[in-house]
C-alpha cells in the first residue's frame, strides 16, 4: 500500500503523528471488512460485490464510558444515524461504522446487537452512529450484501497502529474526484495534542481535484484516462459523498467539537470538493480526553456534578488547522492507496496514476524534494 | 376503539377535519403492522413480543414526486434516519416509518428495498425516514422481532380514512405518562387548510399529565393504579419518547415547515411533556401542496426553474395553532385508544381509565357538555 | 406591586427560591431604567414616551470572567445581538440588556462603551447581548428616546433581591395576551439548584391566555375590557414578542444550556403563547457555576486546559421543569404586576383585572386555597 | 485602483460577470462612506480615524419587497444583527450594512430610522442586518466615530456598476492575512445565472495565505515586510474576521440560500482562512429572483398563496462553484486593491506588494499568461 508521502510529496504545515493516522489518537482503533466477489454483469442479489464495513472504535468500552462529540453537515445528501443523540448529548456512545448507502440499516442494528451482547440487564437502548457513501457504480448495492457478521468482523479486526487504506472496508467500491477512491487517514500534532482524520472518500469532480494547491485534475484530464465508467450517464461527476471522522486527545467540549468538525469542510475544499448537491458530506468529531469522567446515563444514576477538562478557546486555533490538514491528507491518502478496480458491468474506476501525479507536481515546482 | 372526543370531551379552539386524523390531509395514508405474541418471562429472541411498524405515506409515488418537508428536535435521545437529507433538501422522498428503537435499521433497509423494487435502473440511492420509540418495558426489544416483511405489510395496509390507534403498529408496546400509550392521530382545519398529526407516544411522567389544562396526572396518582411495571427500576418516569409526524395541504416552503414542526413542542408541553432527558422527541412536518412540481433529482435532469406555491408568512399563525392542537389531541387519542397490556415478565401498563378521567374533568368543570 | 402568588394562586409543582426571582441565582443582579413622559397625540421625536431598558448582570466582572451560555429561538421575528458569539463560544461575555425594538443599537453600543471604560488597553472587542420587544402601540418608538445614559443608569441600578416588575425598564410599554404586559421574573429550586427566569412579555392573543391550565383569556373576553387599543388595526393579536433570560447555578455546559433554553418554549406555551409569526421569541440561558474558571480570551493567553464542572445528563430533567415553571410564572408575574397604561394617541392597555382573574380561577376550582 | 485580474492573474474555472462585482446581479447597488482623519498617537474619541460604512442594497424598495435570504456561520466571533429574522422568515427586509465592531449599534438604528422615514404609518418594526469586522489595530475604534449620517451617506452613494474596493467603507481600516485588507468584490456567471460576492476582509494569517493554490504567504514571509503593527502583541495573526455577502439572480429558496452561504467557507479556505477562533466569519446570501412576489407582511394583509420560482436542486451545483470562486476572488480583490495605510500610533499595515506577488506566482508557473 502506497501513501501520499511515500511519493515524496507533502501537504500542510503541521507535522503528522507517528503513524499519520487516526490511530495516533489515544486508544482509537480501526477495523475493516472488505467484500470483493464476482465479476461481470450485474445481477441484483448476486453481484459483483465491491463493498464493506469500516469501524472506528474510540476505546474499548465506549458504551459505558462515552466521549464528548460534535458534528457538522456540509451537504446532507447522505445518512449518519445517531446524529440527533450526538447533538443533544454532546456525546458519542457507540463505535462509528461506515458502509454503503443501502446497508446502513443492517449495520446499525448489528451495532445495537453488539451492545446488547456486552451489557447486563435488558433496560437500555442504543443509538449507534452509522454513516455511508454510495458504491453503486461498482458494487451491486441493491443486492445488500453486507450483513451483521461483517460488522462483527470489522469490530473484531479493529486495532491501533497502521490503518488499511484505499479499497478496503466501507471504502472498497468508492470513487473520488473520478479516480478510484476509498478509505484514507492522516493525523497532525500541535501543542502536544493530536488530531486524526479518517475519511471514506467518494466525492468530487476530476476537474476540481487539487493536490497541495496544484490543479492536478485539470492536468490529468478526462481524456487521459478513459474509463467505461465515464459512460455511465446516471453518475454525475461529483455525485458521491465523503464521510469524515475526526478524533483528538485535546480536551474539547461538545460545542468546541462542533467547531472542529466544521473545519473539515476547508480540508475537503482544499482538495477540490465543493459539497456538491448529490454529495452527503457529514463530519463527526470526538475527543478521547474526558472519557473516564462521563458516566453512562444508561446504567448509572449520577448524584453529583463531575469535573471535566476543557481546552480554553484561546488555544483552539492550532487544532482547527490540524483538523483541516488531517482531513486534506486523509483524502489524498485514500486516492493514492486506492488501486484500479473493475466492478459491476465491467465498469472500471482507475487509480490516480502516481507517476503522472508526481510529474504534474514537479512541473508546478511542488514535486518531491 | 374509543377516541378522546367519544368521551364527550374536547380540547383546543379549532375544528378537527372530517376524520380528525392525519388522513384528512390530501392523499395521506397510514398503515400498521402489529406484533403481539407470547406471554410471561422474557427470553431474548423468543418474546414476549409487543411491537410493530407504522407507516405514513404522503402519496402514492413519493419517490418520484417528493414533497417539501421540515423538522424539529425537542430532545434528541432518539433516532430519525434521513433527517440530514430532509434538512438539506427541504424534501421528504420516502414514506415515513416508525418502529421500536432496536429495529430502525431493518425497517430502514426494507424501505430502501421497496424503492429498489419500484424504480427502473440501478443508479439511485434512497435515504428513508425511520423513527422510533423504546418499547423494552413490555416488548422483547432485543429479540429484534421486526423484519422486512412487517414493513412491507404496513405499506400494503396503508389507507386513507380512519386510522388505527392505541396498541397498534409501532405504538403497540408504548407507555405514555405512565399509562398505556401508543399511536394517536388528530387534525385541525383553519382558513381552508388542514393540519394533521400522527404520534407514537411513549413519553411523559404521570404527575405532569394534563388534559385540556386539568392536572389529571396528579389526580390519578400513582397509588390509584398499581402496576408491576412501577417496580421496574430501570425505567424512569418520563423516560420514553414521542415521534410526531405533521402533514398539511397548506403550501408551505421547507423553512416554513421547520416552523410548523417546532409548534408540536407546545402541543407536547400542553399535555405535560417536558422533553425529558431520556426522551427522543423528534418532529417531522411535510406539505402535500407542491408534490407534483418537485422533480425527483434522481431520475430526471431538470433544465429550468419551476413554479411552486407559497403561503405568505402573514397567513401562517393559524396553522401554528392547528399544529399545536392536532399534536395535543393526537397524544390524547393515543392515551384513550390504548388498552391495558401485559408484556414481558408480566409487566402491565394500565390504560388511562376513561371513567376516572371523565370524573376528574367534570370536577374541574371541564367534563362532557 | 402585586405578584401572582399575592393573589393566593400558585402554578407548577416545584418550589420557588427565596425571592421567586432571577436574582435568587448566584450574584445575578437586575436593573431598570423606566421612561414615562408625555400624554396624548403622537409626535415622532416628542412622545408620548413609554419605554426603557432592563439589564441582567450575571456577576460583577462578566467581561473578564465569562459564564457558559446557550440559546434557543422559538420565533425569530426579533433581535438579540451577540447570539452568534454565544453560540460559537458557548459563553456570555457581557451583561444582557433588553429594550424596545428600535433602540437596540444605541443600547448595544452603550454596552460596548461600558466595557471600554472598564478595561485596560485598547485591543479587544465587545459583542454585547441586547434584545428587544416592540412597544410602538403605546410608545413613540420611532422617536428613539432611549440613549446611552439610560443603559448606564440601568446598570448602575442593578441589584440583587426583589426585582421591579410590570411597567418598568424595557417592559414599560409592553402588551401581553392583549392585557398590559411588561417585565416579570420567577424562580424554582430543585435538587439544591436554582433556575431563575426574567421575561419581557409583549406577546400572545387574549383568547389563548391560560393561567395554570384555566382558559382565562376566553373567560375574560375582548368585550369585557374594551380598549381604544383594540381599534388599532395594524396591531395583530399575538403580534408582539417575548424575551426570556434564564439563569442557573447548576453547572451546565453550553450544549446543556441550549437544552434548558428550549424548555422555556413549553413555559410560554402553557400560558398560551404559540410563537406567533409576528413574535420575536428568543431565549438566552446562562450558568453562573463555572464563572471563575473560564479565562477571558481577550486579555489572557491561556496555556493549559482548565477544569470545569458539569452536571451529568442523568440529573438534568428536574432543571428542565424548573426552567418551564419559572418561565411560566415569570409571564404571569409580568401580567399581574403591570398596571393599566395609556400611551400615545390615547391608546390604553388595560391590566389583567386581578379580581376577575381570581373569580375565574375559583370557578374552575383553581382559586386561592 | 488595481484589481487582481489587472495583474494578469486568474483564479477559478467559471467566467466573471461583466463587472466582476456583486453589482452584476440584478439591481444590486453598493455604497460606501470612508472616514480617514488624523495621524499619530491614539487619543480615544479624537482619532486617528480609519473606518467607515459599506452598504449592499438588494434593490430600491427592499422594505416593501423583501427577497429570499439564507445565512451561514463559519465562526461566530462577530456580529450580524437581524440574523434571527433572516433565518426565521427566509427573507432579507433591509439593506445590509457593514462597519466596524463597535459601531454596529449606531448603524443599525440609523437603518431603522431610514425605514421610518420611508414608510407611511407608525406601526411596523425594522430588524436590519448590520455586520462588522474589527479595525482597532489602525482605527480609534473605541472613539466610535461612525454616526447615522455616515450610514445615510453610504446609502445615498449606493450605485450599480464598479464597486470601490480596498481601503473604503467598512473595509477602510482592515487587515487581511497580515497585509492591508478591506473591501473586495467579484462575480461568476454559470448557466445564465450570476453569483456576486462582496467581502469585508479582515482575517487570516500570513503564513496561510494562498493565491490560486500558490503558498504566497510563506514565500512573502514576515521578515520581508516589517511593520510596526507586528509588534502589537495583542493582535493575533488571524485574529480578524470576514463578512461575506452573496447575491444571485438564480431563483433559490431560503433553504437553498443557506446552502449557497456555506459554500463561501470553501472560498475563504482556498485563500488560507481557517475560521480562526478570534474571527467572526459570517455569511449572508440573498436571491433577487422572487422580489416582486413576496408581500411585506408589515403593511399588507395577504389572503392567498403566491407563486414563487425555484431552481430545482439538480441545477444547483454550478451555483455552489460560482459562490466559492466569487468569494475567493473577492478576497483577492480586497488584498490587491488595498493600499498601505498608517493608522493610530503609527501602526502601518502594508499592502500586498503586487510585483512580489506576480514574481511568486510566476515562480510557481502560475504567473501572467
Amino acid at each position: 500500500m502506497t501513501r501520499y508521502r511515500d511519493l515524496g510529496l507533502t501537504v500542510g504545515q503541521l507535522p503528522p503523528g507517528p503513524g499519520n493516522a487516526i490511530t495516533d489518537v489515544g486508544d482509537v482503533r480501526v477495523g475493516v471488512t472488505t467484500l470483493i466477489r464476482g465479476e461481470g454483469t450485474l445481477f441484483v442479489g448476486e453481484g459483483p460485490v465491491r463493498t464493506g464495513v469500516t469501524v472506528v472504535v474510540p476505546h474499548d468500552d465506549i458504551a459505558h464510558r462515552p466521549v464528548f462529540a460534535g458534528a457538522h453537515r456540509l451537504n446532507g445528501n447522505g445518512e449518519m444515524t445517531g446524529l440527533e443523540w450526538v447533538r443533544e448529548s454532546g456525546q458519542l456512545t457507540t463505535p462509528v461504522a461506515i458502509t454503503n448507502t443501502h446497508s446502513v440499516g443492517v449495520v446499525r442494528d448489528a451495532l445495537v446487537a453488539e451492545e446488547v451482547a456486552r451489557r447486563h440487564g435488558s433496560s437500555f437502548w442504543s443509538l449507534p452512529v452509522v454513516a455511508e457513501t454510495y458504491d453503486g457504480a461498482l458494487n451491486d448495492i441493491n443486492g445488500m450484501h453486507v450483513d451483521a457478521e461483517h460488522l462483527r468482523d470489522a469490530l473484531a479486526s479493529a486495532r491501533g497502529g497502521p490503518v488499511p487504506e484505499g479499497n478496503v472496508g466501507g471504502g472498497t467500491g468508492m470513487i473520488c474526484h473520478e479516480f478510484k477512491g476509498g478509505t484514507g487517514t492522516a493525523s497532525r500534532t500541535v501543542d502536544g495534542w493530536t488530531v486524526g482524520a479518517l475519511v471514506q472518500a467518494n466525492h468530487g469532480a476530476r476537474e476540481r481535484l487539487a493536490v497541495d494547491g496544484v490543479p492536478v485534475g485539470r492536468e490529468l484530464g478526462r481524456d487521459r484516462i478513459p474509463s467505461a465508467w465515464d459512460q455511465e450517464e446516471a453518475i454525475d461527476a461529483g455525485a458521491g459523498s465523503i464521510i469524515v471522522v475526526l478524533a483528538t486527545d485535546a480536551p474539547l467540549l461538545p460545542h468546541q467539537l462542533d467547531r472542529i468538525a466544521q473545519r473539515a469542510v476547508i480540508g475537503i475544499g482544499r482538495v477540490g470538493g465543493g459539497g456538491e448537491h448529490s454529495s452527503g458530506d457529514l463530519i463527526l468529531a470526538f475527543s478521547t480526553a474526558n472519557a473516564g469522567r462521563l458516566a453512562s446515563y444508561k446504567l448509572e444514576r449520577p448524584s453529583a456534578p463531575v469535573d471535566v477538562t476543557m481546552l480554553p478557546d484561546g488555544m483552539i486555533t492550532p487544532l482547527f488547522w490540524a483538523a483541516i490538514e488531517a482531513t486534506e491528507e486523509a483524502i489524498l491518502n485514500a486516492l493514492i492507496a486506492a488501486e484500479t478496480m473493475t466492478g459491476r458491468d465491467g465498469i472500471t474506476a482507475h487509480a490516480l496514476p502516481h507517476d503522472e501525479l508526481v510529474a504534474v507536481m514537479t512541473r508546478y515546482t511542488r514535486g518531491p524534494a
